[in-house]
């Protein structure tokens, strides 16, 4: 007996030129900020050191028009951080990007999976 | 004046679990395969050693029930090289999953890129 696995997974990075590029981990970040509030707890959960969420964060303030982060520097904890209107844009367009693009290839997500090697089950 | 950039370009990977996934880099390497008609030179193009054109074909004949490439190892120019069925399904498919990807988000991608400081004209 062999089975194939579920639903492949799509990694997607929007490139914009010379601009900077968006992609899974700095969409995971923003999600993660929603969720815990907190810059440090963020980087915490995806095992990224807070200097490393600072700079995710830094790239892109500077690729966006308006701040993505609206943050508490410092104090016990990190200080806490909220996404800001365009923060929760930015995030939102990237979650729906991926959604339709796994919709509208979903045809040619299936026939690559029919063209994968069998697996032996575990 | 300012500018944006005309087209956002998307790198895509679809992950198939543990089996292994494949992205641009795999793809770009099959196009200019079938392009080339060498692996050696393929490689070269993406300023890829032979030795890592041969991994990665390696890892995409072993995650695929069909080998991707049909190779002559060796010889003058390191052997000529040229897709197989397989391989060619396996190209059109991520093509053509890019191309439905852009047309079903071109409206996220819009809204992302009205969303991008603007840019100095060079």
């Amino acid at each position: 007996m062999t089975q194939k696995i579920e639903q492949p997974a799509l990694r997607i990075r929007i490139v914009f030129g010379e601009i900077g590029m968006i992609g899974p981990g700095k969409a995971e970040l923003l999600e993660l900020i929603a969720h815990c509030g907190s810059i440090a707890a963020a980087g915490r959960e995806m095992n990224m050191s807070y200097k490393r969420a600072w700079e995710l964060i830094g790239t892109m303030n500077a690729m966006f028009r308006d701040p993505v982060v609206d943050s508490t520097r410092g104090g016990p904890g990190g200080g806490g951080a909220v996404l800001t209107e365009a923060g929760r844009q930015v995030l939102t367009l990237c979650r729906s990007f991926e959604a339709q693009s796994a919709q509208a290839g979903a045809a040619q997500l299936d026939s690559l999976q029919a063209l994968l090697r069998d697996q032996p089950k575990p």
